[in-house]
């Protein structure tokens, strides 16, 4: 050990690393697409008249080109950017895309966009060298380049027009969530509209698993942060086993989907895992909530078990229908008036559920919205909220003779270290192929795409190169009280089979203790644990 | 993947990891005394008066006794229980007692105390076999007996030596802490004046770190939840550098010594540490505290950085002079009344020291005591108390020009995670070495020892069994206002080399960002990474 070095131990041998391609993206340097059967994929109506142009494209999948025909052609010159939050694995997709387009052609030219979007806007871009990608690869965190959540607005794409046809770039690759998607589906259109050559390609990147359609099985990010929760709560599963005194909250990061804390339910074996899809189906009130909690705290107070372990999603108050609706009223009133003024404009119902929120809970709403209009939730503690909802109401069933229990709760949150640390195995693969996958739809002249994979649940070497049509992914959805064309969010599926799985075992799970221990993600070792695959995953591939 | 599993690939995994053994352990079944060099330690006078007995034993090395005289005598019967919070690697240290035990006679026998002191107390106890220890050996924990802070009074001792006489005990291992083996170190004193056979052994346990003596080179637990807090901390920089908006005010568990925030900063570099001496030693006030980070919130946004690292010691409070004051004239008032009573209570200085602090804090310092009589500082969230105050401080700072950046704070507890995780392989090695130590120290019939093993920073083959007595390791201290014999605690000499090391640095540190990702513990691959072992064990023996 030489305490005098920088750099870790594990950080060198991460570096050391070399990702597994799949046999299709290994074997050529040249790509052909082809059209994928059932290509055409549904979409709504109403898009076409937004996107004349991106809007009904077909799906198509990555070939060897065997006549190598574009191999020999001229280098190409392309732009990168990482939007929104960090994902692990954003490093090897630059990587994979910096790597493919080297061996299409050696002259070929990367260029990253500093500090995320608001790079690309202003035009502040540093060329991408294989010497400095050696100090970023299969290591986590998005700081190669820098990220932010600014929009690019119609406003803004005049000058990001005149940033691609200044740098002359055959194409250009979003690494973002479904908000950066968006408008890259959006600029795709534009620059076809403006003859303007660069092509538009995203990657799907959210550790909230909520980007995700028919041939997107995962973003990445997904598989990694889900593991890193997850080795933290079966570590507080196996305290909360051992020392029997707490019941641990875990609010887990996941802003809008529940998948995050679907996945790690699978994980872990909570007690309870609150799912919003299904508490918005069913119809549950917050009150309804706090009853359903209090019940399983009280039956297992009953059998001498007064500890548990509680999984909460980060979006769940906007899944609670009366949540819903106060969210909904405050995300378009003003929030810079004091909170008498704010509560004024609310309706009688939203008042009355605003009013029962404890105080700091009520501040947090009141906080101003994201650049896209999404309120912040990760502001909002609603693991302390529930537990200070669960506390009165125990309380009162103490009064009435109900319950004679202990409550002694703890408020946790896996969040933040779950969106920078190194990508597992399957991420820093899945990402370096999505990178060369950009590559190929760029060098076919594909723009409005997708990069995507198939079949993620196989080998790697079997892993298939896809194109998705970024329309095909969008649907209107209301912002700030205007609907919007947006890339919908991929909710928890109440019929899907990770779900499904679930509801068959939570019920045994929520007396027995039945707590799974997934431990830290393993990079080395036995393949069992160093290419273990997500449930969500597994059990929606059949495996 | 077998998703109808509940027991996870790695469990399986670390169930079949073999810890590897000192040679001494390995070679020979019997182990002989032999008196260290310098096994006279220094010693409190007044404590030779409250151990006529125990009080001046030599500490001394096990060695193999090569004409094995011992094996063939009668067969063990050894009880053995958990005490206070969770360390990682509890259940190798009862594997490792268990194999001792069976190796030197087959027929020896060895009793679990369940939950803790409390199952000493009452006598609730279950025979240790193999197939049960199958379950639980490399794992994290204390599940397979449980654990509680139950304290053996004086009123308790007749109690527990009715309960080792029934149960015909030859000797009784306490893995606990410093107050458990305070414990530990009464009752050896007391059975040996009742003539009771029972050998008393203490086995060092605590993540805190603050378990040490000269021969005690560190407590088990401390390598596995440092290790796990700095792999958080480090996906946490690496957000932080990739997003640049947020400063993290992460707190580590660590009740009193600042040893666990001092490794995590060794081992991840963060912008600010604080660490408690250090800051009883300059003896700066609470306010001087958000002085001195506030100062460097401005200067690093001067150089246009709003981000940044904050390491707190969970004990940090008790280290402030005047929160310290405070706090020990809270810990003798009566807290069954009105803030106002209570308040009423303090002296003007403590008083206007609990003024000044957030209403959250003023609540949380009016919790009740731990049965030892401690403050329960985990309630304490002094990592908001130092935002609210620093952002406060910051808001003054702008009225008066002085200050134009933007402070968004994020509070951050690495704690209950690091408790209960599986055990390192250092961790795993070191208890089940630990339990061999103490079945050698209770077959050479000696009591009011602690298991102990010199040369941790050596490779495992050759470190030394050694056993020191438990009175060495006391002191006098104050608590609940009374005098009281005490094992001391370790904390942060800050004339040694970990914390000169961390000084060396820690300017460079605050404005140059030299994190450091040291990634998940890995169990398989490269050595470097699977035997690496602290920077203060490290630094301390001048590796």
């Amino acid at each position: 050990m030489d305490p005098y070095t920088d750099i870790s131990a594990f950080q060198q041998s991460r570096l050391r690393y070399h990702p597994v391609l799949p046999e299709i993206l290994e074997q050529s340097a040249s790509l052909k697409s082809v059209e994928l059967e059932d290509g055409t994929l549904p979409r709504n109506d109403g898009l076409k008249t937004l996107f004349p142009l991106t809007g009904e494209l077909p799906a198509i999948k990555l070939e060897n080109d065997l006549n190598d025909q574009k191999i020999g052609g001229k280098p190409l010159r392309v732009g990168v950017f990482f939007s929104g939050g960090q994902a692990p694995g954003g490093h090897n997709v630059i990587t994979g895309l910096y790597d493919a387009l080297q061996k299409y052609h050696p002259e070929s030219s990367l260029f990253g966009f500093l500090g995320g979007p608001s790079g690309l806007i202003s035009g502040k871009s540093k060329p991408i060298t294989a010497a400095l990608l050696q100090n970023y690869q299969n290591l986590g965190g998005f700081d190669l380049l820098g990220s932010d959540r600014t929009k690019f607005e119609t406003s803004t794409q005049i000058r990001i027009l005149e940033n691609v046809k200044k740098m002359d770039l055959d194409g250009l690759v979003v690494i973002g969530g479904d908000d950066s998607n968006t408008n890259a589906a959006f600029l795709a259109e534009y620059f076809l509209a403006q003859k303007c050559k660069t092509k538009v390609i995203g990657v799907p990147k959210t550790i909230d698993g909520d980007l995700k359609g028919s041939l997107i099985e995962c973003s990445f990010g997904f598989d990694t942060a889900s593991k890193t929760y997850s080795a933290i709560i079966g570590n507080l599963a196996r305290d909360l086993i051992s020392a029997k005194k707490y019941y641990y909250f875990v609010k887990l990061m996941g802003r809008s989907a529940s998948s995050v804390t679907l996945e790690c339910a699978l994980q872990t074996h909570p007690n309870y895992a609150l799912i919003g899809e299904e508490i918005a189906a069913k119809g549950l009130l917050l009150s309804d909530v706090v009853q359903l909690l209090t019940d399983l705290i009280c039956e297992r107070s009953k059998r001498s078990k007064e500890y548990g372990l509680i999984l909460v999603p980060e979006g769940l108050l906007e899944f609670i229908p009366d949540c819903h609706a106060l969210i909904k009223e405050l995300s378009v009133i003003e929030k810079h008036h004091s909170k008498e003024v704010i509560t004024d404009q609310l309706s009688a119902e939203a008042k009355s559920c605003f009013l029962l929120l404890p105080e700091m809970v009520q501040n947090q709403l009141l906080l101003d919205l994201d650049p896209h209009g999404n309120l912040q939730v990760s502001k909002i503690e609603t693991e302390r909220l529930l537990i200070a909802l669960v506390s009165s109401e125990l309380e009162q069933r103490k009064a009435r003779g109900e319950y004679a229990g202990k409550f002694n709760a703890q408020p946790l949150f896996c969040g933040y270290e779950g969106r920078s640390c190194s990508p597992s195995n399957f991420d820093a693969n899945y990402c370096y192929a999505l990178g060369h996958v950009a590559a190929g739809l760029i060098q076919n002249n594909l723009t409005g795409y997708m990069a995507a994979v198939k079949g993620l649940s196989d080998s790697v070497s079997n892993w298939q190169p896809i194109g998705v049509p970024l329309v095909s992914l969008m649907d209107f959805e209301e912002r700030k009280g205007v609907q919007k064309a947006v890339i919908r969010k991929a909710l928890v599926n109440l019929k899907g089979k990770p779900y499904l799985f679930f509801k068959e075992q939570c019920d045994h799970w929520a007396y027995e203790d039945d707590y799974c221990y997934p431990g830290p993600i393993q990079y080395f070792g036995p393949k069992e644990l160093t290419e273990q695959i997500t449930y969500t995953l597994a059990l929606e591939s059949n495996r």
